[in-house]
């Protein structure tokens, strides 16, 4: 299993400062062949992160939160779905963030997710996130006018204080017992057109369509770029970013996969050993139960 | 009313680095002598307060959020009724944090102080806050194993990792809009008990004691140690520490008043002004409703 590991490590960013986009190739698969060499793997890592998942639960402390960011047609649904298929749903939960409510812009920035974040034992996922304040907001800055932010706050510092805020936040929720992984799948313009054209040619795949996409297509370049400063200013050791090539879904499924069964592991989960009272108690419960059958 | 800022000025703390709380004196009226030298301009106070507030509303980018700290008894809920009593409830919201539920207790110690900050607009009120987190687990850091931390992150640095997630807080939420201002009620021990006595003897009064307030006491020493500490690391320019006298409670409600009534002037709120379309549609609405009137 050092092959996946190397795999993840490729394309994990816990130190932003140099980081170039341009490096990552959005078709990358790392020597797997196709989908059917990855396919076992895949299969393996989902039925390990069930198992992972029930200790998380049983053992209560930590959290694990999931931050999915992409452009449209990237795969975020489709990755969420087949990652965490196996996983009990009662141990997860996710959240998607669309354009913001009236409430929620009455608000500071984080607090619309701050709401939804994971309680101890459960894994947390953001289909989008806190990051679109410095993506879509960032690529249409008038947005902000929306926010009804006081005007003397409003100043060209914005977009440092907001990743300042999201780096506060991230290191206080791992000080507290959530961990933060990221994972940016990076779709190439080319593929997200032949993702469009796809889905306007199958109308079962219709819903999925929106023109407002294609004007967000527009504005590619300037949406590179913001990826690439949040990366370079929000990546951390507690809350690395993973570069997820996503031009083959089965790939991009195989690295969040491995990224999240590894980081589980990494936490030594163990389910919780009763003290010896607790033991006494639990032959005492076992007594009263016989008894009980044999009075029936 | 520059003696009035003076006096606000003198409890004021915006660096906390050399605080030592023995330098305030719980029974200092800073000259005022008695309850009817101080009452015209409470109610002066209370009344601007409301006008304020309408306009805090009206514009509706600002918040205000209002921190009060307190040993028990020191009159933390008659401050607020007394100075908060010529304010619209509409504008104002006041959130009262006990012992925090099992599900508060599951997230990380911001989670439930999170959910409750005010909207744009509004004033809102914490009696009491995430600053127990730091206070009353402090002084019983065994509270802490309730918190369902993992193991690994319950280290020596916990107390100050936690001063460093507020402070990152309170200068997110600054930047955001939300002007943060924090009262600690500083009441002496010998008046504590002088008012405990007084619930006792007071049949109406009964409710508001408690025979655990009395075990609290035995530990004054340590909560005053952390309360020093508390101001020490969490004092600054956006979000200063009133260390308000609290034996007199006319004296202490004249403090939090100016100081509240004060932070808002300083926002210079104005009524919204409307654009020349908009005044355009106004007059409209005008014309539609009298024509309508005519047909009557």
């Amino acid at each position: 299993m050092s092959h996946i590991s190397d795999v993840i490590r490729h394309f994990r960013v816990v130190k932003g400062q140099d980081f170039q986009l341009k490096h990552f190739n959005p078709a990358d698969t790392r020597g797997f062949k196709d989908r059917d060499a990855a396919a076992e793997l895949l299969q393996e890592g989902v039925k390990k992160l069930a198992g992972l998942q029930d200790r998380l639960y049983a053992d209560g402390r930590w959290s694990l939160l999931l931050i999915f960011q992409a452009m449209d047609a990237a795969g975020k649904d489709g990755t969420i779905k087949h990652v965490m298929s196996g996983v009990n749903p009662q141990g997860c939960q996710v959240f998607s963030f669309k354009s913001p409510s009236t409430e929620e812009l009455s608000h500071d920035f984080l607090w619309r997710t701050n709401r939804c974040l994971p309680e101890r034992g459960r894994i947390g996922i953001f289909n989008r996130s806190y990051y679109e304040e410095v993506l879509v907001v960032r690529v249409h800055p008038e947005y902000v006018t929306h926010q009804k932010m006081p005007e003397p706050l409003v100043t060209k510092h914005l977009w440092d204080q907001r990743y300042e805020s999201i780096n506060d936040l991230e290191r206080h929720l791992s000080r507290n017992g959530t961990v933060v992984r990221k994972f940016f799948l990076n779709i190439s313009k080319a593929e997200q057109k032949r993702r469009f054209l796809k889905r306007i040619d199958d109308p079962n795949h219709h819903w999925k369509f929106s023109s407002a996409d294609t004007t967000e297509r527009e504005y590619w370049a300037d949406y590179m770029d913001a990826y690439q400063k949040m990366i370079r200013a929000t990546a951390s050791d507690c809350a690395p970013w993973y570069v997820v090539p996503a031009d083959h879904k089965w790939f991009s499924r195989l690295v969040v996969a491995a990224a999240i069964t590894e980081t589980l592991e990494s936490l030594d989960l163990k389910y919780p050993t009763l003290t010896k009272t607790q033991q006494q108690e639990l032959q005492k419960a076992r007594r009263i139960l016989e008894n009980g059958k044999k009075r029936q």
